[in-house]
């Protein structure tokens, strides 16, 4: 994999291998990388937080690793899941990309699969 | 959206509204989005050229937008899309994701579905 081209990181895509939804995108760096690799469940590396994140580590919805695939300059991941839980979206949606443009504004189109207060207690 | 995370940059993939497959990611600046709402074609900024990037400009394969999606902190969209031509990916495949891990390698398991001498004529 490339990771120089963000600073360490490469785009993940987390692809529903069911469905094929596109639930989410998320960075890794190269020990997230590995770490995915070698315990089947989804990690990345928290920008925000700049560190490892097992995906699901508080709210229980894991993503268990079907396939991982690359792109053609190895700078993308595709990684094909089961996700354990009803939504990989901390607020509340199955899938983050709920919203679309409507006149200008950005509009949830989808509907929420769980209430998040209930898994993230608000703390998040 | 947020472009402040990567460098003025957000994460774009494409996937085909049709079949749902993730044929790419790229990266798109606040100009190549605004060029991609505008057009209706999948704009994105080239990070080696360091410019605006109509994708099928030179081979035609141009991706028709369907919908657009945002995720939940605004740094990441999903662009279905319908694709004119019979790959993304400059080396000949349907989608850039043609290469999954297979004893410590990186291996092609798609098929070529054209030959990219004759569309780029091997000067990419």
């Amino acid at each position: 994999m490339d990771f120089s081209k963000l600073n360490g990181l490469v785009a993940a895509v987390i692809q529903d291998a069911a469905t094929r939804e596109v639930l989410m995108v998320g960075f890794m760096n190269k020990e997230a990388f590995d770490k995915t690799l070698e315990t089947g469940y989804a990690t990345f590396f928290s920008r925000s937080r700049k560190k490892l994140w097992l995906k699901g580590e508080s709210s229980g919805h894991r993503l268990v690793v079907k396939s991982i695939a690359t792109d053609c300059d190895k700078d993308a991941l595709l990684v094909k899941v089961d996700a354990l839980g009803p939504g990989v979206c901390h607020n509340g949606y199955e899938s983050c990309f709920y919203r679309q443009p409507k006149d200008g504004e950005w509009v949830a189109v989808d509907e929420q699969t769980y209430d998040p207060n209930a898994v993230y207690g608000g703390s998040h």
